[in-house]
């Protein structure tokens, strides 16, 4: 009785306890419960994930990449490119490694062909019109794939139309400073220059050259500058990688970027066009490109005097300047150089391909990943080694999306522009349709045109805001063969001294319009990176890759010569897609305001000793500059404790999206829409284009280089002027950086 | 023992279930406990806030207030408005009813007066330079605070100083057409025009008349259109609300807005000034405002023919067009009037007061309420009127805030802005100075300027996505001395036929920069919003109040004749104020984007009425501008179901702020800083300032009308170009509204 009492009450007392306990747990509230999408919204970054998406990178399938891309020419709009079209929607939309959506956007661009049944010639003829020479039309080929009737011939893209005759000078690469030397003493109207690539931009050797009153340009390669001086067949491609005696690089003869008929306006069908008459920073008159075989012939038989050291090149002879025209001794004295420019221009549509995954968090925030997908001929390098890695990063963040392992905490956008050789056009245009949409929402743009240039090392372009995650993400990557990480590899070769790091890779500054990235670093203002694998420079003084814009640059070229286990290639990948996956999914972005403050600093002291000096003895003071780089340094060391102090995974999701809008936005804060008008598309005052050789602000930098040359009030006061936009442009991003009210 | 036994197993029992209670609720883990910041993150707008507001907004302090603001004249950066500044600051940072924070922000601007020891004297003299008239250099005081030694003399503020002598000509409003009309019998090189104000901006009418060689403009009110006809003394001011035969409207004559020198860059004491010869918009020639007493004396003298029926108005003769010159009978016969205007330009500092409270939710958000400080004279209604319910609203919202009772969602930022009569100067200032932190946070700009015209309605101008808060706060609202609301008086004086709606009130577009609206709405592409009291324009055709820009607007005026008990007043801070507290608490912004779609569909359809034959008859399509307003309205009601479809308070806090981006940059995404380059801070293109007369989009507008007037080919292809911006921003601003990924 006892044991049942004890067991009775026990058993009561285990009820009313139990009872207890569920009335505790289910009836009395605790608040509410917790919503399920608080665990996503605090989620970071995956290490496991990135760990396992670099692994799944691979060597072989870049390779097939590459072999399926490069199968024939694929220039712009041409059939060749509207293959590749087909390609990559065929595998942004395969069902098991696809991307959430993939789709074509076209626009009608203004291209410049020659006519295939009206070869541009370039030849010498004596003074009764007879042929004593003929520049080569094609390439010679070495390989079947060189010999397709679709490899373009060589030339001048936007280059005139024209049939024009002089004598021949030669005046080195192009620059003002080379036709000035030259005008000293001969007189240069009605003549035809040959000039070098390299040391100018190709349509400004013919843009310069017409304020001479020269007719005409031709514009080769030397193999000084390309080949480390190699000249014969034997030594080059398909020997080496060297470019062959009739290589010639193809390339638009352009400034601005962007479609030239519609700036500022996507090129739809019947958008504004404006007239043709309009257009600027295109040869006013015909230029052409032709092979060292071809120029040696010219070059080495000019009359005239000496040509000065700096000039000479890798030709067997002693280039001189030009009677104007050849020497007496040689078969073709007297004789001109004949030009017969048969481009034209056409509108034709031109397609980007675009590819999407759906961020799960925030779906209203881009990560951009892109490259072009036209080349000038087969473009093996340029610019399908950046397709294929482009298509390899898909593929396995398609299969992770697919298996239902990841899915990204902001949306990616991948981005395969349309007719970038002809001038950046497809992403320019793709920037101005979405200019609003893109603004707002684009955390970063990350740009792999030419992923593998050679073996060497990592090289990389960017904003400095992401300089850190560059380095976070190459210091994860084996370089290739090695057991160094790339980062460490990086810094054997390009290097500086950081004030707040030591010595630490050397990041360049996206300050030209050399890729697709233009648009977005320069138009947009979004956070832009360029990244490649590049040349150990003790080794070489090639100025890019030999076989660039030549029919050479294959599939063969490629996998013989540049990257043959396509091991860089995959590093790249790696580095980049390493890169991608940290901007998509990490709670804080992966940016670094105080690496922009340094950069600021920088500029300002390059500034202050070149030109501040010249300023005050104009009675302008660099003082608010200096003030608004410190108050940007101090409000970046402002938010940098806000985030050392926040435990954003934590606190309400709203602080993370203040914060990270911040500093999605920094590089938006430097853009003033009216401090370049001449230049398209230039609207970051701190990485905008810049003709002066001082590092610096650049706006600024020309101002006063022109003021100097002039010595004009109004030269002066734009100086003033441009000194007040920048300091205005860093002290509005350092009020963006500081305490948001 | 019975009662002994059943009450020891009662109280076991229950230790027992409290014991199990407390087990139950604090030892088993729910997951994880809900975190504090869910609760705000997910508050809406608190209605019982928001009627305990609305009840404290006194009638007595917005007259105190008025009566303080307007005890001196308070001149941009006179001393009156420091003493306004002060007040200000005293009144913001009150202990118990002031906001968080509050400052001053000084801005070095170049503003133009009057030389108080040589007052411009505007004269009649005869050959032999013997005066025989002179007008009044100070308009007559009727009490003593007209009479105080700060009210400046009536001037035309950017009129250049000069000595100008000619004959006399009536030119009406000072149109183009009018002084078209006078060139055709008169030769008016070497004249003085006399014109009246209406009809045409006040320095158009000086820049309109320097293109006929005419030498000098007086500028006078006629009594027919701000007196409803009256002229004497005993039927004007002190014994009605109608302007006294001596009273003269100052004003500024510039046609751009912000510091004249310093356009985009914030006016600091270093930045780049241009040359002030480079300034344009402002008056080539010497201008100078008289009252209609004077300008009665002159016009009824004047030789010639008869004025058009049009060109007359209610002073006490036929009004000729002059001789030029006075008639023969008169005493002033073969006289010329003289001017001599000595203005002089200064740099002065101009403050704007800022005051802010910080959001507790979203920090990072900006609604900015604002008004400008500065006056004429006294100022009671402009802007004072505006400025006593600012302090009121703030009063209140200040004293919820100390007495921890409220603090907004998001951060609310009061402007009190400098040197507005001048160019809306101060505004224009704080855009430039913080544009990229403005662009990325703002919200909403309420502008509150005069905020009593008159006691009739709410009169409202809007960007359309606000014309919904307009009307849900003004239904909350009575209106003064009624049981109705604001809104249901407001539809009777101001209405339209909306196709979605019916009948509402009619909410007018912000197409102007008549305030300091014109940064926020024009530069930045902020969602603003007018507000005021106003008319029965059946009552009365007065063009504004009678004492605007005069001596006479005075607290007396205001509180005998425009408001005597404050209820309007009072009617505009609840109805703005309920705006404000909304617009800072919503969980959702109270923002409509259909709306905003009927406002393009209404441009549209006034724009193919107007332009569609024109334009097809140049080959121009208007196609893709229909579609482009086609697929803004089908994203805006993609966007209406996302929101109806969810529940917002339940979701993540980051698909509400993902969905109040799409409507907080809604307006930002109509920008294009290039569309119109001429014109100083229009950046809107469907609200630039338009010439047209066709209420439709500006850009496009203006061109077919240029294009038409010259059939030239180029301004044909302006006219494509602006339909191609438009079309691009439409469609631009679409892409915003619909899916973001």
């Amino acid at each position: 009785m006892l044991i049942k009492e004890v067991l009775l009450g026990f058993l009561a007392g285990a009820v009313v306890f139990t009872i207890g306990i569920l009335l505790g747990h289910f009836a009395i509230d605790k608040g509410s419960s917790v919503p399920e999408w608080i665990r996503d919204a605090s989620r970071d970054v995956d290490e496991s994930i990135i760990e396992k998406f670099l692994a799944e990178l691979d060597t072989n399938e870049i390779k097939e990449n590459l072999r399926e891309l490069t199968k024939v020419p694929h220039m712009a709009t041409t059939p060749g490119d509207e293959a590749t079209v087909e390609f990559m929607l065929k595998r942004w939309n395969d069902p098991k490694t696809g991307l959430d959506n993939a789709w074509r956007e076209d626009y009608k661009v203004y291209l410049s062909f020659p006519d295939k049944t009206n070869p541009n010639k370039v030849s010498v003829v004596d003074p009764e019109n007879t042929v004593l020479f003929t520049a080569r039309e094609r390439e010679k080929a070495y390989t079947p794939d060189q010999d397709d009737p679709e490899v373009v011939q060589p030339y001048a893209a936007y280059s005139p139309a024209g049939n024009v005759k002089g004598k021949l000078v030669y005046a080195n690469q192009g620059k003002m400073s080379d036709y000035e030397l030259l005008n000293r003493t001969l007189d240069l109207r009605g003549t035809i220059a040959i000039t070098r690539y390299g040391g100018e931009g190709r349509s400004k050797k013919a843009i310069n050259a017409a304020k001479f009153g020269i007719v005409g340009v031709l514009v080769y390669t030397d193999p000084y500058d390309i080949n480390d001086g190699l000249v014969s067949e034997s030594e080059t491609y398909p020997h080496s990688w060297y470019l062959p005696p009739s290589g010639v690089e193809r390339g638009s003869y352009n400034i601005d970027f962007g479609d030239l008929l519609t700036p500022y306006l996507a090129a739809k069908d019947d958008t504004y066009r404006r007239p043709k008459e309009d257009i600027t920073g295109i040869p006013p008159i015909p230029a052409q490109p032709i092979g060292f075989e071809d120029a040696e012939r010219l070059i080495c038989e000019l009359d005239g005097d000496d040509a000065p050291i700096e000039w000479q090149g890798s030709l067997k002879c002693t280039y001189k300047l030009g009677g104007p025209g050849f020497k007496p001794t040689s078969l073709l004295n007297n004789s001109n150089v004949h030009m017969d420019i048969y481009n034209t221009e056409r509108l034709e549509n031109s397609a980007n391909v675009m590819g999407i995954i759906r961020g799960s968090v925030e779906p209203d925030r881009y990560v951009i990943y892109g490259n072009h997908r036209d080349s000038w001929v087969h473009g093996a390098i340029d610019p399908s080694s950046g397709t294929a890695v482009m298509l390899e990063i898909t593929r396995v963040l398609g299969k992770m999306l697919k298996e239902g392992r990841w899915r990204p905490r902001r949306s990616i956008i991948f981005g395969s522009w349309g007719a970038e050789e002809f001038g950046l056009i497809g992403s320019a245009e793709y920037t101005e349709e979405y200019f609003s949409k893109l603004s707002e929402r684009t955390v970063a743009y990350i740009n792999v045109d030419i992923s593998v240039f050679a073996n060497a090392t990592l090289r990389a372009s960017a904003s400095p805001a992401a300089q850190s995650v560059l380095f976070t993400a190459s210091k994860q990557v084996n370089a290739p063969g090695t057991t160094t990480s790339v980062y460490e590899n990086w810094i054997k070769y390009f290097n500086r001294t950081s004030p707040n790091y030591g010595v630490i890779p050397n990041v360049g500054f996206l300050t030209g319009a050399g890729s697709d990235y233009a648009a977005f670093m320069h138009y947009l203002g979004v956070t832009s990176m360029d990244i490649s694998y590049y040349y150990d420079r003790s080794k070489t003084r090639a100025r890019i890759y030999p076989a660039y814009h030549t029919a050479y640059d294959t599939f063969d070229y490629a996998s013989t010569f540049i990257d043959p286990g396509f091991t860089s290639h995959q590093a790249v990948a790696r580095t980049a897609g390493n890169v991608l996956v940290r901007l998509a999914d990490s709670l804080l972005l992966p940016f670094n305001c105080s690496d922009y403050a340094e950069s600021l600093e920088r500029y300002l002291s390059q500034a202050v000793t070149a030109f501040e000096q010249k300023l005050a003895d104009k009675g302008i003071s660099m003082e608010s500059l200096k003030k608004a780089v410190q108050l940007f340094r101090e409000t970046a060391t402002k938010l940098d404790s806000l985030i050392r102090d926040s435990d954003l995974a934590k606190e309400t999701p709203l602080k993370a999206r203040r914060i990270n809008d911040q500093l999605m936005l920094l590089d938006r804060a430097f853009l003033d829409p009216l401090a370049f008008p001449e230049l398209y598309g230039f609207r970051h005052v701190i990485w905008a284009s810049r003709s002066s050789s001082v590092p610096t602000f650049p706006g600024l930098a020309d101002a006063v280089e022109e003021a100097e040359s002039t010595d004009l009030k109004e030269d002066w006061d734009q100086a003033h002027k441009h000194l007040s936009i920048v300091t205005q442009a860093i002290a509005g991003a350092a009020h963006t950086l500081g305490d948001v009210i």
